[in-house]
């Protein structure tokens, strides 16, 4: 019997979630629901209802799994544990330093309704947060390195947006091809923020406004571009649609290690993504989490779950048997 | 409380885990068994007993996890299902193919003794499996390739080392730089085995051999030599010793695949390692899975299980909230 699943929020998360959906064999995508008027939200699945979220309870019985595809800031802290209440969700929540309290709201709102949550699914958290865990338990004696890009930051894209004069703008996160080579010799050096990483801005100006001192602004921004070597494009309109409005990312996280008796040996594990459409990769890996939490309530299980608390085996179509035979 | 553990087999991962035992904070050696005489081995841990394997069952209970150290070709599927009967095991058997039936035969003596077993730890098949269980459940519409090396393939050299003439040798497998660069192009190639894999062989002769003659033969080997582009360098034995007899080794697991409607979106999935010591590595993969056998047997679960069926937080010595507060 296929996974039936629902969309909240039809953006480029519930876009993707579509996409996802549509590629999975045993899924099926069943409702999108929507804060805006449905008959102003077309979908690209043809015969799946568009609702309004204020009707969603009706659906309680109809859906296995509600992908929720809001943001981090201020819709997913209040939506996760709500719609908990009512269904089995899951969700790419990705403020990191606010994990452990939405965890603690959506696993009390969970296991009072007997529900399973995953949270948190993604690549950063999610994927990158495995592989760190794996490679830490492994390696125990070693060190760290998480580098994200090439790809657009939306939080600094928006903070350059802010500035007065500024009419459009994006920016890149990239890492530097010196401090990864640096990192995979397994000299485990200790990288300042500006050593890891730069920033690339595309920024379009109003009429008139003054080029060098927007600059200015953005370069000595704190936190968000002064602690970098931050590189200002102008471009036009035309030009930041044309060759910027793509949704590429990436990453890598390495930890090097040492084992021996004496610290003798040296170890490099690797784990990188390169990503046409970081919406669209997202919710490939909210769907295997969603196929997870399906399983998971059916053998019984409740509470909020991330990616950590979960076996592979669980994302997999195919059975052990199968995964033993072929993949293992 | 610490884990105790228990070594059968004193060989390069015996040592190993040795190794790996000493640098986690919650693990205790307990006792080596070895079927040589105790007396003629020595090991690197003071304080420890070294005990003929004749004696095992007197360990009963205070051997938390015993870590099987044998050979996948005849010692382990033979050992795993035996002390699965006696205590929670855990081996890095890795002979793909018979996967299936040593994973029911342990699985058998595992449930008939309430114990748990984990088999198949250790890289390929292990970390390996990992990651093409995660891509594939993550990008359904991909293509999946595993890359070895460079590194000392132990089967290839034996191959050699019995070829009339020869004395000894040690052959390598080597990634082709080319075949990865394609891969991670996303461009989907179908890659034969010559193209993926180059082999480099380091061979002695014995005195008066016919070196034209050893590699022809060497070339012309099937299965092991004849579908690859291989390299023979004649070399003495002191050179033999002094440049080629590390264990390193490595390699990648890629997986290429596509989302969006249309398919319009190309992702690459890599992971990959360079390791200095192969055993030492495995068996501190090994190690990590030894900790979640022992919380598992805690749990009160049973049975075989593989890398597959057990959640990553299991590994790690840091709680839930840890994890979600650092790692996550």
């Amino acid at each position: 019997m296929s996974t039936r699943i629902g969309i909240i929020g039809y953006g480029n998360l519930g876009r993707g979630v579509e996409c996802a959906v549509a590629a999975a064999d045993d899924m099926e995508l069943v409702a999108v629901f929507t804060r805006r008027d449905p008959a102003t939200v077309k979908i690209q699945t043809a015969g799946v209802s568009v609702c309004s979220v204020a009707d969603v309870e009706q659906w309680k019985d109809k859906i296995d799994v509600m992908v929720l595809c809001g943001g981090s800031a201020t819709d997913l802290p209040v939506q996760t544990p709500q719609f908990a209440q009512m269904f089995n969700v899951i969700d790419s929540f990705d403020t990191h330093a606010r994990i452990p309290e939405h965890f603690a709201a959506v696993d009390a709102a969970a296991k009072a309704s007997n529900h399973i949550a995953i949270i948190s699914v993604g690549w950063d958290p999610g994927m990158f947060s495995l592989n760190r865990v794996y490679a830490n338990a492994i390696l125990p004696d070693g060190k760290d390195y998480t580098f994200w890009g090439k790809g657009v930051s939306q939080g600094h894209s928006d903070a350059i947006r802010r500035i007065a004069g500024v009419k459009n703008a994006k920016q890149y996160t990239v890492p530097v091809e010196k401090a990864l080579e640096e990192v995979r010799s397994g000299s485990n050096p200790e990288l300042t923020t500006r050593q890891k990483h730069t920033r690339e801005c595309f920024v379009v100006l109003e009429e008139g406004a003054d080029a060098a001192a927007v600059e200015k602004e953005i370069k000595e921004m704190p936190n968000y571009f002064a602690d970098y070597d931050t590189t200002v494009h102008f471009i036009s309109e035309e030009e930041l649609e044309k060759n910027h409005s793509g949704l590429a990312h990436g990453g890598f996280v390495i930890r090097t290690g040492k084992t021996g008796m004496n610290k003798e040996h040296n170890h490099v594990i690797e784990y990188s993504l390169k990503l046409d459409s970081n919406p669209e990769f997202t919710t490939s890996v909210l769907i295997a989490y969603a196929r997870a939490a399906h399983r998971l309530a059916k053998e019984g299980q409740t509470g909020c779950k991330t990616v950590l608390d979960i076996a592979p085996a669980y994302l997999s179509e195919k059975s052990g048997e199968e995964l033993r035979a072929s993949l293992l």
